[in-house]
């Protein structure tokens, strides 16, 4: 920490600062200079930067160090890779995830696994507890929901992943699926993020919609510190003034988190666009700035969508977008699942 | 709902949205313009204004009602109060509630308690279960801070909030408290509300950090459309760019919500400034521009507070400030607690 | 400047920018602690924080100065009061200034004028150069508009203000006004600036409405450099993500701006509302918060207005406005304009 | 227009709404629902939104078409080429405009240009006159930038773009360059913008730092109403909460741009990102969304530069992200220019 005293600051009021921060374990490194005197205090104590910047003749207060550490590069600089099912996130091929917001039928989620494996995706997406800002919307099928996505995926050979809202939904979520997804809204539900953290497979960890990218690798910090060491982190736009767009898709953060941390990082374009004719656009630009993966909503018949319609792509939409990626992804040194049909020994 | 189709919308386009929002149970209205088509949509039914957008010549989808009902104005047109405990909170006093962030000792409790009381506060703040951003900081006492806050507040005669985080905890924070807080990160915690909107206690619901007040009235919805009718807003500063202050306090949303909703609102100045130094002008703020009330961090000893010690007001000051509401109160035509000590029959 | 060292950055990196810094012109004091190395810059030198922050080995380069130096209160302790025509702003008196957002026809302009003045305001406000965001909007009567504003202040014996948005119409505002106002969109319009800062009379200067306070400051900055020292800050609302209100009126920034600054800072509750039915609140919380002064839209006959209607008040509205600030001023300190009629020594 | 009425509005309310309506020039469609009554107002009137908004009985005033024409699609469907010097923007080929961020030295200026030039830009771009946020930063060298940059340029048969910062420096900028630079923070200067409709040459249109796409195009139409209809939009960056990038360089922009008008559409990620290791995902990001070009800063040694050093590219680390981008480009259906040096007849 380093603390900047004002100009004014006198002697008595730098040597109460100097004492508080020794009496909070720290050793005090004092630099005068011709306008101001600045203190550095290293140590094993954790000091409240808030409690020091209150201090008479305090100017500012800085923190040097992270708050986080299992998330960071520092802590380990190699890349992670999560392995979600049998596929592994954040090595050379970039991941794609495809579904449905919810699973609505049998023949809906049926349909549209189909669609996203021909295409090329590897994980299957798919709600069966949804979020909703209003009580009168469509809240999910439950369990109900996950046995359909359950046995989608099995058949055509995908990894499941789906959202867990609470601490107590999260046995029937792990009993279905491969990976956990922690929505926006909970990206602070320490509770649960505490409780994923003893859990063996692996979370993926969306951002909230006004979270810094710090308070987001906190929030892994919490799972990681648990003993789950598979978190895959997931940008899905951020609310700033432009209405436009229901979210601004803040692909610089794929940059930035990947400079910070070690773990994987994917885009959901589909959340950061809010409508179908800009995710595409929006997944091509999240790979192209690096992106590890991407989580898309497809649906068979977005028409008739029970959520999330306006933004679900059809199948031909994907098939498009993926045909597009696989041109995109060499700039970066990254590959993208080729041959779907012949990798899995199926015939589509 | 509003369709306003494009300009250059065929005949057949208009005739397709119109099929589809018949289909979707609205009576269409259609209004033909020099220049454009608009359709109005008036019915029973719910069309998801999404799915209608992405429709082929639609330029715009404008929805003509709020999504929430038992919130607004329009459903109940009368101010509500809400009782908490026997203090009236959305009359024609500003109730100022008050208290540390955390409970962390019998002593520290009871000193706070006492002092609050005596300039006026008539609910008790305090945490007994802390969200915070790192896991690595002070979570609180749990179970054993509730106690500590019960019995402070039973022995002034105060009534008590506190912070419940997960459905778990709501049974622990009913037996001990009089209301149930919501905090910021849990605004959209959609389990947690649905489950106090089973509870009779009341419930002070913060707005999130970067919600909008039309989600704010929504989430307010959940808790009362389950039957609880007992909800209080709270503002608590909204993330905007500035970062000279911890959160930008939106004094405004204050004067928008008493508008749109009958629900009480009242300010929180402690985590809308950020610094000790600021919230008394905040407060004042909140009450001049028609707060029902004001929740205010006061800590007897914030130097050494294990949380929000920063923002954390000494009683002297707090002391200065209910002086202070007490002159800017009339020019609104609200009363603030004169003489508490008459009031309670109890000498201080 | 405090350079925080990556905690694997070798000494030959950490020696690298030790050369760097010296070659800027700066004494370097370097610290080594457990984990990493952090040096403190002082000295003459001007070094560029971005262009050390890319150094091979850096973590993070932090600023230990304000960029601005003649409007901090570090360089002036004691509050700064600027005379407008007559009017001192800064002091005891809490100073309104109201009146037509543009000037209109001759009438518009002195009933206006009048009206405000018995209620209290002794400045003038109105336009006769609009910013407008459409090219096919209203754009002022130029210097028609300025002649009446001048001849009703007169009339009125009230200072005016009026907006330059340009260095081509700097002398003609000089002409007839007191004060220069710039606008909100003009806040980093460095030409102008530079220009103003070489007139005799004062300027009143918006904030932008993404504009931290940090450049707020220094654009006041360029004005006070080039030697006039009557800089009055104006706060207005900023941009976020809440579209319930046009603007979120800051009421922080004054009591921030107010500790950093000793420059006086107003509040413009017009703007940062958008709606004539809360003006009054963010007015009134202005000034509970510390405000200097307040500027606010008024028109005689706000419904046929040709422009901001829909903020401005009725000037009975204005009325009971100032009979409730009047309450409020006393809170903190202040007086506002008692008794106009008398002050003036004119019947009403 | 479409006036949405408030649930309990009165017969006497509507009809006031209509008649003021009518009064502004507007005929009046009247819808009554089971609710609500909603009026839908066409003609050739422009009533003020927020007049009608504030009447009694009005919930909610929905405009129908966007404030633009010029700019928009539905005025001219075919997307626009402007030819700057010989360079067309807008059409197949993705151009690519770099060069230092101010003009220092006749020997910068040169080796920058030979640099961008030899990796395939095909525009110079550079600044003469700099808006600085502090007035004690470096300003620009005038007349003399803009002469070491025209002989760059036309040394490397490149075009020349540079910022114009107000009306008194548009003959200088147009005597040297091909096209006119308007920066972020002069988006809104109305007076530059009419000044410049009169000229004949382009003119790149940033866009401001918190404007909306709606503003951005409003400010384009200043441009276009007065007769030059040679615009290129350029996103740079957003200011949003997340301080962890200078700003949130808003990619979906690009798209949203596209559809909405027929102007051409570059990226500046060098702003966007605000160091120079963000730049080259920023970059390919933009062009992966479908941006007509981008504009990036390079600098033959960023770390001696006199401003923007931090965000300017090594040519080295220009030629690489060319190659990459010229990957990218054909996955949308775009070139990027492929051989510079026989293109332009000359041997690098």
């Amino acid at each position: 920490m380093v603390v900047v005293m004002e100009e004014r600051a006198t002697e008595q009021q730098i040597e109460q600062v100097v004492a508080r921060l020794v009496e909070m374990g720290m050793d005090v490194h004092r630099s005068t200079g011709v306008t101001r005197t600045v203190l550095g205090a290293v140590g094993q104590g954790r000091p409240d930067p808030g409690l020091i910047g209150v201090l008479d003749g305090v100017h500012e207060v800085i923190r040097i160090s992270e708050p986080y550490k299992l998330a960071s590069r520092t802590f380990k600089s190699e890349p992670t890779v999560v392995t979600v099912g049998e596929v592994r996130v954040g090595g050379d091929e970039v991941i794609v995830m495809a579904g449905p917001c919810s699973a609505e039928t049998d023949e809906q989620v049926r349909a549209t696994a189909a669609a996203v494996r021909r295409a090329g995706a590897k994980i299957l997406r798919g709600g069966a507890f949804k979020p909703r800002s209003s009580p009168y919307s469509f809240q999910g099928l439950g369990e109900e929901g996950l046995r359909l996505l359950h046995d989608a995926a099995k058949a055509e050979n995908l990894a499941l992943v789906s959202e867990v809202m609470d601490i107590s939904q999260i046995e029937l979520i792990n009993r279905y699926c491969d990976m956990f997804q922690v929505g926006a809204r909970n990206m602070q539900n320490f509770t649960l993020l505490r409780e994923l953290g003893h859990q063996q497979k692996p979370v993926l960890l969306k951002r909230g919609i006004s979270a810094t990218i710090e308070e987001w690798l906190l929030s892994a910090e919490y799972v990681l510190s648990g003993g789950n060491t598979g978190v895959i982190l997931c940008e899905r736009g951020i609310r700033t003034f432009e209405t436009a767009t229901r979210n601004t898709f803040d692909v610089s953060a794929i940059t930035v988190v990947k400079k910070l941390s070690h773990l994987p990082v994917i885009g959901d374009p589909s959340h950061g666009a809010g409508r179908r004719d800009m995710v595409a656009p929006m997944a091509r630009a999240a790979v192209a700035a690096g992106a590890d993966g991407l989580i898309i909503e497809v649906h068979c018949d977005p028409d008739h969508a029970l959520s999330d319609g306006a933004q679900s792509m059809f199948p031909s939409q994907f098939d498009r977008l993926m045909a597009e990626l696989r041109i995109i992804a060499p700039a970066i040194g990254r590959s993208i699942c080729l041959e779907p049909a012949v990798r899995s020994g199926r015939s589509t």
